[in-house]
């Protein structure tokens, strides 16, 4: 099957061929993006989008974080770059990128628009989701490699099937949809840095609003936007992977279900040993002089990205294996962005710490795993493993991301998961609400 | 001299050092562009997107043709829409597209936003175009054979410097607005011959008005979109031309002055024909019967083309010398788009007349070069040649435009040129009036 079908079948899976625990995990996803979102509120970019957004006016139609209502493609836009302002969103490694900063603002606003339930607009998302995953693996890694930002182009698609969900295509218009978006999805890697990321994650939320919404009008395009001829795939890659799609695994296994979720505001490579720390629960709030000896082994490809000996700014800190055991250990709250400053480099206690660790290239080991042993005072040591590849049983994921929520939004996260921790009832105009209120 | 510096010191000339020549071209693709839109006003892609403008609401900030005013970014994306439904806009050949339809509609947008004058948006519009042009040389042949479309992608550029300098961008803010658009610049060919091809249009225009604001309003982004480390010339082209901008020509020459237009509303390798038998005065209005033979010279790509010996619908008209020259002969209005019937395939006169035509490959011919010869019944021959490169002198190109103008839109083509045939005094506010109230 080509993947345009295969994308097309998909998009319209009913509700209850949608895999529970998918569901599951689209649900928890949904909180974990709103408390990204509500986090990133006042970071420059949001501020700068909402201007925009102010200055255009429109119907008020779905809403913007912290902000008023807007036309859907608008908040889409907002919303979008506003959630990926800090970084701090979920990833999916298959995917090549982040699922709920394209796809869930595009479901929200138009979940919003057509007044659908809330488990509709988790259900669009998880459909858009496995569109963008799929079309993400098609493009692989010659894409990504080329300059190619897959969270922005293989996004938009699956926001594009998402909107389209939720506007009701059939598969014809949607075919359409997919096709206008295939002439106007983009993103370049070389915005990492500067504020044009977070803006191709709400290019991508906007663009699937826009082609979906247009193709729910009339509007026609290209039949197999994605494949055919000079279609989108053969012209951002030079090495379409899974034989153009067709290797791709038939609709009802959920890829999204290896969906990852950032628990640490800090270096992705840090958080199997920050994990394999928390775990440890003998550890947990030790004083820091009764550890003698601390030995990590991690892949060795982190040595380059994460192995500050000494870090000289609260950034670097977010780098550096050493300090960052030493907080865990501790107790400090490693899911909060604010408390990585520039202070934590002259805290004696984790200056000492660090002078006890030792991290060691394992190239046994997957990029995901890491393993350490640890020597107390008294003599006793103590192993320490984790792997992120090893799917967290979902309450217990859930607990962690509502600390993560509650690290970086205080109460309000609290709040949110006493909201929408059970999605019985709820609107997406009631999620809507709470995005404007909170953030 | 790196492409972004280049496009920068070019984003800046002050108007008294832009070519006049340029700017008389400029102005006459004003019109010419205008006429196009308002010709376009019911095409169906024209009719979704204003309705999507209608369902998004927003400040009346912006015309939209034959409607009401919507926010800057919306009325672009219409307009451009709009304007090249009927694909008889401008085109210019280095640049591989159509220069008008993707930056006069950002630059009217935004010229109606801070409300210059018409004439600071002829000038923007020229910057604009010229900054396209360049860009869309440096893509290359190469952007262009892989799936890219100039239009809307260089176009996009185009569209953001034109916006840029309406909004009085400073340079570095100008550099950031090139870069956003670097990461959403799109656009494939593989739309041709959907409604995607107009969308395309729309879509640069909205994307270069997108990117001005959000830079006037202190978004940042990488430092060279363009060339730069996985910019969007490296990620959109396998073989830059042009040392990638080194060996553009100085910012002076004004490469916009090669714009050329479609006169005709037929296929452009029919167009040098039909200029030459146009320029035989001898023939105008001429009675076929007394022509006993045509023979035409053309470059012999054109064969494959448009070389239809016997037309069975008024589309095929359109790629049909001999059916074509014997409406050029006997005075039939080429330039109107609605003269293309289906009956025109039975019309006697022309059926006869197509059995005196013979067409000749001659490969010492460009493709936009015609020669042919006629024999009158009375044995007189007469040669005729044209060359559409060569350019017209401004004054002629106008009395053609006016009649394409009329041709397509009848007396409003006329009210339009009393209008605007001199710009000095009028507001950029007043043409998007008359868009409006003309369309």
């Amino acid at each position: 099957m080509s993947l345009i079908e295969h994308i097309l079948d998909l998009s319209t899976l009913p509700a209850e061929r949608l895999s529970p625990q998918a569901l599951g995990l689209a649900r928890l996803s949904l909180l974990d993006w709103i408390a990204c979102a509500i986090a990133g509120t006042d970071e420059p970019v949001a501020v700068k989008l909402r201007a925009l957004a102010e200055a255009e006016g429109g119907r008020s139609i779905a809403s913007v974080t912290g902000a008023m209502a807007a036309p859907a493609r608008m908040a889409a836009l907002v919303n979008g770059a506003t959630s990926h302002a800090l970084d701090y969103d979920d990833t999916h490694f298959a995917h090549v990128g982040h699922l709920s900063v394209g796809v869930y603002p595009a479901a929200l606003a138009v979940a919003e628009e057509v007044d659908a339930s809330a488990e509709a607009m988790v259900a669009a998302f998880l459909v858009g989701a496995e569109a963008a995953i799929r079309i993400g693996m098609v493009l692989g890694r010659s894409h990504y490699n080329q300059g190619f930002h897959q969270t922005a182009t293989a996004g938009a698609f699956g926001a594009t099937v998402a909107a389209g969900r939720l506007h009701g295509l059939d598969a014809q218009q949607m075919r359409h949809a997919l096709g206008l978006c295939s002439t106007r999805a983009s993103g370049l890697k070389s915005q990492f840095g500067t504020m044009g990321k977070p803006y191709n994650a709400g290019a991508a939320a906007a663009n699937g609003v826009e082609c979906a919404r247009l193709a729910a009008l009339g509007m026609t395009s290209a039949d197999d936007g994605l494949c055919g001829l000079q279609g989108f795939i053969p012209t951002h890659t030079t090495a379409p992977e899974l034989d153009g799609g067709r290797g791709l695994p038939p609709k009802d296994v959920f890829l999204f279900e290896d969906n990852q979720y950032k628990l640490h505001a800090c270096c992705h490579g840090t958080h199997a040993m920050i994990e394999a720390l928390l775990e440890a629960g003998e550890l947990k709030g030790r004083d820091l002089d009764n550890i003698a000896a601390f030995t990590l082994r991690t892949n060795p490809r982190w040595l380059r990205v994460c192995d500050i000996k000494r870090p000289r700014t609260g950034l670097e800190v977010k780098f550096s294996y050493n300090w960052l055991a030493g907080m865990t250990i501790r107790g400090d709250r490693t899911g909060d962005d604010r408390i990585y400053q520039d202070a934590l480099t002259e805290d004696a206690a984790l200056s000492t710490f660090a002078g006890k660790v030792q991290v060691i290239g394992d190239d046994t080991l997957t990029d995901m795993q890491a393993q350490g042993s640890l020597t107390l005072k008294d003599g006793t040591t103590l192993s320490i493993s984790h792997d992120l590849a090893v799917r967290l049983p979902q309450a217990l994921l859930a607990g962690k991301l509502r600390t993560k929520a509650e690290a970086m939004i205080g109460a309000r996260g609290a709040s949110l998961w006493a909201m929408f921790g059970d999605l019985t009832g709820r609107s997406a105009r009631d999620v809507g609400t709470a995005l404007r209120k909170m953030g």
